[in-house]
Formats: structure tokens, C-alpha cells, sequence
């Protein structure tokens, strides 16, 4: 599968968390459940330790946690890539849920398909278990506000 | 647009909530703040009471408290119309985000689009604010589980 | 459903059709299969008179058929509404496949659900048979190009 | 990305394409415009060789003949792997056009996200071009009708 190799971040996954404890402080509450583990030119890696707090009917992973998760992967991205515009909103996100995922790490491997100047369109394999199967696969679209000029 | 009015549900919406309760504690913790306001044949309206705990950066509503939103009017339109089996999953859901919603009562009016033996295919219109504009839009489609025979 | 009853269309559905004539040849070769027949404030409906060449295997209409008539309703929204820019192009589509449709005519009702500067939201039922049943709905996104001045 | 590497192809490039000659023949007309290319363990490749009839205004490669090739990616994987029958279904499709594409080979690069008894998940990467850049995206679902049992 192509790669966008050719584009370069500009934030650590450090710093992404940081901006995001900052600035979405109702995303982890007390505890920090979603994260950025990796930034790499066109695509990153996010993480959900998924606790009961995070389970449906069943017992696995609820489809709001998974969703959670991929959305936060198009935002990591799009902080990362684009530069740290808090105000980049979603416009469209299809995920498709495919395999029961249980109480644990659950990481979700994104990839940058398009950075355009006002939208970012990405994809994110979403993998649990021993033996990291997918378990989800989601399509999103962030909308991404003009540059603002500063003057001093 | 056509409506699946042939369809009858089975349940009220109160009976929704006390099943929700029941099976799905995550879903409110400590607030009621999803639930099923209304059943009828071939569809229902949910709502999410949104307050602080659901913005995101900017102070509106953010992307994973409205397609709970989407995914619970989904749960409720096959809960209320197929029977009462909790264990129904999400397998696909799109969603399109349009306007920003601020905290406040955010309506989902449902409508199932097809509902067949082991797949329920359903849309949702989610509206907010005083004039209730459209903010958000979303498809889904949920398996249901084969009917288990009862013995005994 | 909520409708954007506010929103004025700027052509008629003839309008439409000579123009999709003229800039878009290719959509109905020798047979006008595809054509709007109704622009109203907020949407439109556009007809595909489907015969074997629509067909796919077990003899019904083919996916791509129908995706062609959702991209086709949401173009003449675009041009009906934003006026008549050819350019305007599908971004997003979203379409599920519900049940089968035999040859004959399938009407597509399409609802704008977002008319914005850069880009209009829409979604489309599809019906068919005596008895009008849905059997395919979709979402879709179109970008609309910047307006070009022009100047004398 | 995670690839589905455990998943035998029962079926070459060649078998597919004959078959779908024989029981699709409205896909190609008169010319052979939608072929695969490859099979291996988990995917294919499928290409169209696009020329003025694909175009659309603009005179890039029309999203309806990328939905096209995008669907007809899943159907190869379908048949491919499980089993050669004609009557698997799209049930849901969701794409995202990204860059235009102009006349020529199109490549469709489909992987199996999952394979089960009833429903198949894929997606794939459309690219084009001298660079071979992403034009656009799809993931699809379809439905695998029940083996039917032959006696003798």
C-alpha cells in the first residue's frame, strides 16, 4: 500500500499529548486512556488502554471507544502534519467494526492518504490481542481552518 | 422520503431505558445522558443532554458524544423493533459532521431503512440549538444475532 | 426529517439536463438513462431508466448503476443550488445497498443537508418497483470550487 | 498495515477474468476496460484502462468509473477467495476521491480486512499516474450468499 513518505512532522508524540491534556482536558478526565505512542512522516500511532470503563453488552470494546480512538488518530495526524491548530474539526469518519476487541492495549495505526491545504483524509487500522488482529478500519476526513496571520 | 411505517415496534421507549441501564451502565455512569425519547413503527428519537463533560477543543459538541449518539439510535431502533437482545453489534457507521452544536438537548431522529432477518440498515438526522438545524448525519447498519431457541 | 426549505435553486430541472448534456457527454451516450426530473428548494429527483446494460450477475441493477444516480442526484443539487459550475466534484460517497431492483425506473430523492461556500452535504433514497421500496441509500460530500471573478 | 496473509486465493487473475467475461459481460462491452491483474493471499489488484468514455467534466476519470473499479476489486477478492459465486452482493461502499486522475491505467490495489461466512470487508487504494499517486480510497463490504449444497 502507497505511503505518504514525503510529508514531515512537526510535532513528538510528546508533544501532541501534551497539546492535547492542554487543550481536550474531557478526552482522558482522570485517567489517560488515549494517547499518541509515535509520530512518523505521514502517519502516526495511537493507543486506548481499554478498561471496563471502555466495554459494551458482552464484555468487549464499545463501538463509541474504538470510534473515539480513530477519530483521535486524524487528529494526532493532523496536529502533527499541519501544525498544532486545536480548531481542525472531523467532517466525516466510516468505520467498519469487524472483530470483538477485549479490556487491553488496543493501538491504531494511521495513515495520511491526502494533507491538502483545508482537508486531511486518513485512514487507521485499528489492531488488539496477542496476536493483533484488526478489529476495526475506519476512513476520516478533518477539515482544517485557515491559516491564521499574527501581527504584532 | 419513505418510511419503513409497516415496520411495529415492540418495546417503549421507557422499556429501552431500563434495558440500557441494565446492559449498558457504561453508557451514563453517573448521568442519564443518552437515552430513548420516543418509539415509533419504523423509527425512534434519542437524545443527548449535553454538557461540559461532552465538548472537545472550541466548546462544542465533540465528534465521539454525537456518533454515540448515532450508534445508541441505532441500538434502540433494533432493541425496539427485532426484540431485546443486547448482544446486536454496530458493523458499519458513517457519520458527517455539518455545524457545531453547543451543550444543550441534541436530538436524533432514526429511521430504519431496512430491517431484515440478521442486518438492520438505519440513518440518523442529529439536530441542536433553538432553531434545531441539522448538525450532524449519520448511516449504520447493525448485525443482529441469530434468534436463540429457548428449551426447557 | 428536517428539509433546508430555506435554500432557492438558481435552474430548472431541464436546465440541468441540457447542461449535463453539453459538459458531460459521457454519462449518457446514446440514451438519456440518467436526467433530473424535479428541482425543488432544498433537493431534487433524478431518474435512471435502467435496462440490461445496467444489469449485473442474478439480474439486477448493478452497484455501480446506482452509485452513478447518487453522484448524479448530488450534482444536480450543486448545480441547481450553487449555480452552474461543472466543476464542482464527489469528494465522499457513502452508499449502502439494501435490496434488489430489477430493470425500470429508479428514482433517486435527494435532501441537501448542507449547502456551505466549499462544500455541499446530501443524502439520497433510492426506490424502486411498483411499490417505490428503498433499495439503496447514500451520503455523499461535493466540493465546491472557488467562484471565479470574472473581469471585462 | 496488518495484511491478512493466512488467506488462500482459490482462483487466478485469469480464472477471474474469464469468469467475469461470462457472467458480468455488461462490464467491459466491448472492450476490456476492468481486468485483474493479480491475486495473491489476502487481495488483488485490479486495473482499468481508462479512456475518453471514463472522463468527466474537467476531463478527468469520472468517480462512478472509480466506483467501478473500486467495486469490482471487492468482487475479485470475493470470488477469488471464496469461491466462485457469481451472486455475492455489495452492501455498503464508502469512497473518498482525493486527486484527479487522467486517462489511463488506473491500478486498484484491494486487501481483505476480513473474511467471514457472510460477509467479506476490504479496502483498496486507487492510484494513477507516472508517480503512481493516491486518487482515491474505498472500503466496501460484501455479502457472501449461503453455500449451496450439491447433490448428485
Amino acid at each position: 500500500m502507497p505511503i505518504q513518505a514525503a510529508l514531515t512532522p512537526q510535532m513528538t508524540a510528546d508533544e501532541i499529548n501534551d497539546l492535547l491534556k492542554r487543550v481536550y482536558p474531557q478526552l482522558n478526565d482522570d485517567f489517560a486512556s488515549y494517547r499518541a505512542v509515535e509520530v512518523f512522516p505521514g502517519g502516526c500511532i495511537v493507543r486506548l488502554d481499554a478498561d471496563h470503563r471502555h466495554l459494551r453488552p458482552g464484555g468487549t470494546v464499545s463501538g463509541p471507544s474504538l470510534f473515539t480512538l480513530a477519530d483521535i488518530g486524524g487528529y494526532v495526524c493532523v496536529l502533527s502534519h499541519a501544525g498544532p491548530d486545536a480548531l481542525s474539526v472531523t467532517t466525516n469518519l466510516n468505520i467498519n467494526f469487524m472483530r470483538k476487541a477485549e479490556a487491553g492495549p488496543i493501538d491504531g495505526h494511521c495513515r495520511i492518504l491526502k494533507l491538502g491545504k483545508s482537508l486531511m483524509v486518513y485512514d487507521i487500522d485499528i489492531v488488539a490481542g496477542l496476536d493483533r488482529h484488526t478489529v476495526a478500519h475506519a476512513t476520516g476526513t478533518y477539515s482544517i481552518p485557515p491559516r491564521r496571520t499574527t501581527s504584532g
